[in-house]
């Protein structure tokens, strides 16, 4: 069954790991797994600070190229009756870390929810998905089974 | 570290659960776990034959529109030296199940994979990925540590 806006997003505030897909000029998708912190209808995420190949900022020219990104969060079980996934459809933006609250406060609830963040603050850009469409799916009919 | 091609589809080939990304004419991605089989090259995905509302097969409409996707498996874990992605980037196409062992010989392998498939068969069409890049990527630089 599908689960209504508000469940899709409580259920997806709630997983540790979402996989982003970001799609560059020649409607190529990209997709890689990330950390990231809900409030309200924007998501963000990090870039870590340590260094990293050109290759690993493919995400960042996809979002300058192409607004346009999915973020999902699922539990696979070998018993497909436990099977669930959420999804975030956005536009995606890139905050800088001279931008002030904008990139603090988002910082702050991603160091809440990994303590990685606290050790090794991420210094570079963040991403801001700000949700249009939160969507989600369960096997089975009886979400309070799952809850 | 970066994986080299034939690690990041083993890697890949051994998990139960996928993210398949595709991308409609407007440039906007679509987002999905899917269970698949991988023989060589090629990445096989089944729709399953129970009934399902059209939005279910937005995934075909779009491959229609853009063959180009991506399909990414990743662990997660809250200790970060366990993390590790393999990700399948390519072109997709949709074999119908009238297309004899085209349709029968990846049906076996998703069956070999997933009972489910041999209780309830799926009889719908099928999505082929011609997989042009492997890559993939592990937190440790040791990978024996995670094999």
């Amino acid at each position: 069954m599908n689960l209504d806006p508000a469940e899709s997003r409580h259920r997806f505030a709630t997983e540790r790991v979402a996989r982003l897909a970001t799609v560059d000029a020649s409607g190529a998708p990209h997709l890689v797994p990330v950390t990231f912190a809900v409030d309200g209808d924007s998501v963000y995420i990090a870039i870590d600070s340590k260094p990293k190949r050109s290759a690993d900022l493919k995400r960042l020219r996809n979002i300058a190229e192409n607004p346009n990104v999915a973020l999902l969060a699922d539990v696979y079980d070998d018993d497909w009756s436990q099977l669930w996934w959420a999804r975030a459809d956005g536009t995606a933006s890139v905050i800088t870390a001279d931008a002030g609250a904008d990139w603090l406060t988002p910082l702050g609830l991603l160091q809440e929810r990994y303590p990685q963040y606290v050790a090794d603050v991420p210094r570079g850009p963040m991403i801001r998905v700000s949700v249009t469409r939160w969507s989600g799916w369960t096997f089975t009919d009886d979400v309070k089974l799952l809850a």
